[in-house]
């Protein structure tokens, strides 16, 4: 390795060599030093043709696969090499998280331009590295290839469920109450911020953006807790519950004023519509039979986010939004959240 | 889904919808349906957060991830959707061969301009879900995202080996005999006659490099076998062969007239170039004792590509080219295989 882990999260994007000036071998050997530290998991680590782990006999294996391209996810101007890295973990491994699951480990392949710096490419590896030790799991192996175009990354996590079932998407039952975790809006308000060239950015909505906080633990103590289905907000509320509806088939409604509107998004004016639609919050969202919330909130440890009861599954389809339960309805923001296509 | 297998095999780039038409989830829902027919394997398959199943108890799992970029890797002009499909999942599955591995499941992630055709990437989706099939292997899920830049695409397999060790690439020893299988250069011999449109290009040639073959069975056959070291043919001969050596810390000489070079090379004066560097040909490269060698050739099955003996592992650094066993030595062509960076 040329540089020190602490030069490395530091790193920014030009600077030194080229990777067209390094041999691939020499870059892929380098993941491998990074990730020699947390690679224990793996029983053939980066450097063979493919990585190997020996899952606990019986379990379940769950795994996804999560692509950020420059340009369409991150931008240069205000993400370091190390953050990038960082997110594509946090946000690949959040789908695992939405299933109850523990991570294991993970794969990065990266597509670069030839004019990539090598240290930005380490910076970007050592993301990727400390991101997934957060829960104990490995970066196993990777791949590089030369693009023409934006700097493009894809990582893929793998995890287990060692006792009993994965929560599911599609297990919510009407009457189910709708639960998330920690706070809502901040990332979106965030890059709403940068992308308007605005400042001062307060420094909890910048690390909500740029180094998003693991969700996993939160993902376990929910599924034996007894969630009936779940999954991440990366798209935005409106859009993630959609999908559990559509899934579950069921109908949802939500109730404004229970909203875990992120700290300081009042003044903005926009807190509803940001905890509604902002993409990018990496929290999750659980439904649970009425006789277990009482017992999911008294119980729910200190150390986790907190959760936040903010609706109802329902029995007839769509989403409405009630001032607060039982209360008036209020039409939906006109964007809907965050889509690729 | 909007059209026919038999349709989506012939379909090209372009006609009918643009992905930025369709919704995100219609277009992955389009992957659960065909995806569903050989879904089998997956416990949890695509649609939902993360996809699951369960290995044989007290197996090692292995998983790889591969990248395929428009420009770089294939071309619009002379591969179809399905074709670039098809190999993807083939250079991604090489990689779980190389370990004697079984394939049991793949993700995919791609990277689309808002101008793809729905069409061509139902095509695409198809090519992964067939090549995949050949070796009883589900697609369990993906991802799409928009990318400004060229179409780029990244398949993860992950399989498992039930019984005993893997085949690692650094198990050789000097002394070892070392073989491939099938046959060598056709697939770049084909890539240079398209690039320099030449014309005609035999079928034979043409499909190496376009739909290359699956090379799992021959992977297990070696494994059983009792090789020491492996590792899958797609940078070149000369190329892999030296990262096998360098795991393995040995040198080796290939015996130039044991060389299994592709039919009707002979006739282009380059069938030795071709078959030492020449890249993409997806072989697989195994090293072992002397003792087992002639049990390996004579028990070979029938069925799988025929395997060539080409030369031994050595105790001195480098290769060396003979022009037969204990004969002459010869200079290396000047180009060493191909290289991203």
């Amino acid at each position: 390795m040329p540089a020190s882990r602490n030069s490395l999260r530091a790193a920014g994007w030009g600077g030194g060599d080229q990777v067209g000036d390094r041999g691939e071998s020499a870059l892929l050997f380098d993941l491998v030093a990074l990730a020699g530290s947390t690679a224990g998991a793996a029983e053939v680590g980066p450097g063979d043709d493919a990585a190997g782990w020996r899952p606990t006999p019986g379990s379940l294996v769950l795994w996804s696969t999560d692509g950020l391209c420059e340009g369409t996810d991150f931008r240069r101007q205000y993400q370091r090499p190390y953050q990038v890295g960082w997110k594509a973990w946090m946000a690949a491994v959040s789908d695992l998280a939405a299933m109850g699951a523990v991570p294991r480990g993970g794969l990065l392949a990266a597509a670069l331009p030839g004019s990539t710096s090598a240290l930005a490419l380490h910076a970007i590896q050592l993301g990727v590295v400390e991101a997934a030790a957060v829960d104990g799991a490995a970066v196993m192996g990777g791949d590089l290839s030369r693009i023409d175009g934006p700097l493009s990354l894809n990582v893929t996590v793998m995890g287990e469920v060692t006792d009993g079932p994965v929560v599911r998407l599609g297990g919510g039952s009407a009457g189910d109450w709708l639960v998330v975790t920690g706070s809502l809006g901040l990332a979106a308000a965030a890059l709403h911020q940068l992308e308007e060239g605005m400042a001062p950015l307060p420094p909890e909505w910048r690390q909500r953006l740029l180094e998003p906080p693991s969700r996993v633990s939160a993902g376990v103590a929910l599924r034996a807790a007894g969630a009936t289905a779940m999954t991440d907000l990366s798209d935005g509320l409106l859009l993630d519950l959609g999908r559990l509806c559509a899934s579950s088939r069921v109908g949802a409604e939500i109730w404004l004023d229970r909203l875990p509107i992120g700290q300081g998004l009042g003044a903005t004016g926009k807190g509803e519509e940001l905890a509604l639609v902002g993409g990018e919050d990496f929290e999750l969202l659980a439904a649970f039979p009425e006789r277990l919330v009482a017992g999911l909130v008294s119980g729910w440890p200190g150390e986790l986010p907190p959760v936040a009861v903010i609706g109802q599954l329902t029995a007839h389809a769509g989403t409405r939004l009630l001032r607060d339960r039982g209360g008036d309805p209020v039409d939906p923001p006109a964007r809907a959240g965050f889509r690729h296509f």
